[in-house]
């Protein structure tokens, strides 16, 4: 289990986690930051990551003292070893309003009380989240790919977590960033394809993210881009992507 | 618990439970098919469900004997009980391909062995799904709202699952059919123009299901829809609606 530091210094770190996934479950990266005693963890993952991802980050913050557990969505390689977290820490669970009243049925019975008032919805135009002395903002990427979807962007670090957003497929190393863009793209082509919404919702989001100052993205799945270069790069490709429901027609919705 | 009987003759029967879900977590309909000792059952739900929905369906089925546990999409309302259903029967678990890597996240590594061989990807176009003598046709829904989504449509009783398609937020008796469908759009109006992904999908999907030969549609939500006239008007209804992102402009993808 390797973490990687992707930013510190005295009052402040981020760092990744690239390899805790094992077997049929499809690659994921986790996130944690930690802010002057504070910390948030990021997409921590399903049943399959909870366990290593728990010990993975013992070095930098016990798993009882973590203060949020952030979703960027509602998917099961994101956040349904929810029920974990809500037992073994007191975080507040941060997710779209638009799964707050449907993250709850990943939590048994039995833990109703447990649950009870840590759910911390993000409403649709995003928000500040207070960490230690800084925030962490969410920010909107809905249908990118889920309907109520967010990044999240470290104004410290110049970090932005991407979700799906920027995710490849890699066979080896997703922890480095990547170096050959046009290589690169048919890492990710296939997936951004089929899972963005559609080529409107990709302008706007990358118009957005280009008025942000942002050093690094970081997805959930595969390798990170570094730099402003790197960044543009990848804005220029999505801009530009055709997606989702700009590629159907009539002959996908036909009874088989 | 009901177990509401929506058909039944000597070889086949289709039942659905509507009141299993109590507290925080939205209200969610499940659906069992049986036929001629084999069955499937659809959308079982969460960790909140699980416990009453196994015990709600001994009286038709036993779970260890479930042939298939089929979901529309990967949401936690839909799915996230995927470890239960894997630990106590041996049966196939049907999901959309797009979710076939993201699913196991839920499963934890212990139950790796169990849940080994027992993936039944569903391809973009679709499939029949046998079951006894007959077939469960799984029909595209992509986008409504899941990018990878399916309908369950049951060529005997004539029933169509339609996950969140039809959705409704209801105070009372959920199982009762829609009668007023002026007044129940306000029901389903909020959540169809914020979780469906856009009017194009809607147009395509409604388009094929008026093709087919359907007697009822029961969402995984509220009330079912029963009948060729009131099927007629949720399809005139659909056809019309603006949704998702017909609805956003640069001012919702917005640093806050």
């Amino acid at each position: 289990m390797k973490a990687n530091i992707l930013f510190e210094n005295d009052l402040h770190k981020v760092i990744s986690f690239t390899d805790l996934v094992t077997g049929e479950g499809i690659q994921s990266n986790q996130m944690v930051i930690v802010q002057e005693g504070h910390s948030a963890i990021f997409d921590p993952g399903g049943d399959l990551t909870y366990m290593p991802l728990s010990m993975a980050i013992t070095k930098h913050v016990k798993v009882k003292d973590i203060d949020y557990v952030i979703a960027s969505h509602q998917d099961p390689d994101i956040v349904s070893s929810l029920d974990k977290w809500l037992m073994y820490s007191d975080a507040k669970i941060v997710v779209s309003k638009l799964w707050e009243r449907f993250v709850p049925h990943l939590v048994p019975g039995y833990m109703k009380e447990k649950a009870q008032g840590r759910m911390m919805p993000i409403p649709d135009q995003g928000m500040d989240i207070p960490l230690g002395h800084s925030v962490i903002k969410a920010i909107p990427a809905h249908f990118l790919h889920s309907v109520g979807n967010f990044h999240f962007y470290d104004p410290i670090s110049k970090i932005l977590f991407s979700g799906d957003m920027g995710a490849s497929l890699v066979d080896d190393n997703p922890e480095r960033p990547v170096r050959d863009f046009d290589r690169h793209v048919k890492k990710m082509l296939g997936f951004h394809q089929r899972y963005m919404v559609s080529n409107k919702v990709c302008r706007l989001w990358a118009n957005m993210i280009r008025g942000m100052d942002v050093e690094m993205i970081v997805p959930q799945h595969g390798r990170p881009f570094e730099g402003k270069e790197m960044i543009g790069r990848l804005l220029d490709w999505v801009e530009t992507l055709e997606c989702g429901i700009d590629r159907v027609t009539q002959q996908h919705y036909t009874v088989p």
